[in-house]
């Protein structure tokens, strides 16, 4: 397949392109991350969302350890041609490394940030290791 | 009003924040763009979306030209605290700049980007000076 596509992206001066992931169906965001070329690449061929962590400083195929693997229905890519917005299937219904279904999960109250979205699973059993 | 809830943001360097525009009803992604802490706080104080426009460097009260406001119905934080996620109802239907109902108007099929929404206004005619 041609890597056309993937030169229009407007890869900031890190290579690097802010990703949205929202989730088909419900309609909600579940996070937000960047990709690398080689990420993005990885996200179409593989059918998987792909990220690049800036903490660990390597791919991250999302759900590698928690198996909350994302399954990719489509690939947007915006006017500026610098953001990427994905709609995934969130496998686990978990997105978030704290255990919540997605990760806005605090919500500005009367000047507070108000947590209101359940810990569906304790993050200490979602990345537990044999 | 106290503004410890704006301490609570993880500013970047530049004291910005990313910003994901969701459209209420629809759950469509308008756009992404960036806060910083005064464009925040006047979002919060006004109701209307303002954010920070990096090209022209200076606060971008979002429809101030156009007359396409945006109606901040919630406004949430993510986990790490470093993005925003905003609800809001988007006066007049369009949000992107090229006249489109929103900013993710290409959509990768076959290695390639394809535009898959009609331009409803002509930006000439939106951003029109008398």
């Amino acid at each position: 397949m041609s890597v056309e596509w993937l030169d229009e992206v407007r890869w900031t001066s890190d290579g690097l392109v802010p990703v949205i992931a929202q989730e088909v169906g419900s309609g909600k965001i579940l996070m937000f991350a960047f990709m690398n070329r080689e990420a993005l690449r990885l996200t179409v061929e593989t059918g998987q969302a792909v990220y690049w962590s800036r903490s660990r400083n390597k791919l991250w195929h999302k759900g590698e350890e928690s198996g909350h693997v994302q399954k990719v229905h489509e690939i947007r890519l915006d006017c500026d041609e610098d953001v990427i917005l994905i709609s995934v299937e969130q496998l686990g219904g978990i997105a978030c490394h704290t255990g919540r279904h997605d990760c806005f999960f605090r919500k500005l109250v009367d000047g507070q940030w108000v947590v209101d979205q359940p810990v569906l699973k304790d993050p200490q059993e979602i990345y537990r290791h044999e």
